[in-house]
């Protein structure tokens, strides 16, 4: 009815993903797991080590013209070649919630050029926001990447690029789980 | 830890506002309901008629120059003079949704208005906007408006106003719920 979806990422022995590593960026990191699992219903029949959740819902930040141009160009999830994965969730501070919009934005892509930089890497990298912030949960933002194996170097140079930019100094929590299906 | 507060309104038996009208304004409206209570913990000792939720979050269209404006006269809730309140629940389109950041902000305030018609009413209109979106609730919104009970008709203007605005053709439905505090 309302058009969101909300997906749970649940790490413990089950799953389609295998958890390669899981690095703390900024702050505490998530404790060690085996597989990862992302779907749209929470499992009941097992207790993860831990569970993520998140919602797909409205752009924030991208104008008009950046949806249609994302929109042209963005691959969807689950293609076959697409055996790399990376979870990312993310807090951002106070300071930079309390900002205007005017404020997060110029700050987002003006000086960070956040969907610039990543609008490089596409279609090759798939991508999917999922918003946690307003469900009271730790993180702000899980954002779920899937690209080719090869493509790994590339997407490292992409994250690498992205936590150097002014945007990350708001980023008070990171931490990178990395993924192969399989 | 995450900087948001979820409220609970709760329509039943129970509550320091007694509900004086519910009225449909687009779509279904709300079940009748005697009394409502307002509260950042849900009611676990009756079963509300109806229960309501939202997230008091960061502003997303508000421009920092517009936020400092807002602060500096916005006034508190709770004013022991403000013994009428105003719950409007609001669900806007998917095709609102779907449009750019900037596509939205214009409509929201270059066409219509929305903040600028809003300050004229401060300090006189206590207001808190509560997010249900992402919660994946029936409404999108819940704004809750505090005054006092002689300044009823300058609020019947303001609503009056809003809702003949271009940013009202996005809304699919709205619910009017009027009380005073007894």
């Amino acid at each position: 009815m309302t058009g969101t979806i909300t997906v749970y990422f649940e790490a413990g022995a089950e799953g389609d993903w295998l958890i390669e590593r899981i690095a703390p960026v900024i702050g505490e990191s998530l404790p060690a797991a085996q597989r990862l699992s992302m779907s749209e219903a929470m499992a009941r029949d097992h207790r993860p080590i831990w569970r993520l959740r998140g919602v797909v819902s409205n752009a924030r930040y991208s104008t008009a013209a950046e949806l249609a141009k994302l929109a042209a160009v963005s691959p969807p999830l689950g293609r076959p070649e697409a055996a790399a994965a990376a979870l990312i969730p993310i807090r951002k501070s106070e300071t930079w919630w309390a900002m205007g919009q005017d404020e997060r934005r110029a700050i987002f892509e003006e000086t960070s050029r956040h969907i610039a930089r990543s609008m490089k890497h596409l279609p090759a990298v798939a991508r999917r926001l999922h918003h946690s912030r307003d469900l009271g949960d730790p993180f702000d933002f899980l954002t779920w990447f899937e690209y080719a194996p090869q493509y790994a170097p590339a997407f490292e140079a992409l994250v690498t690029e992205l936590r150097a930019t002014p945007e990350w100094q708001y980023v008070e929590r990171e931490v990178d789980v990395r993924l192969v299906r399989r």
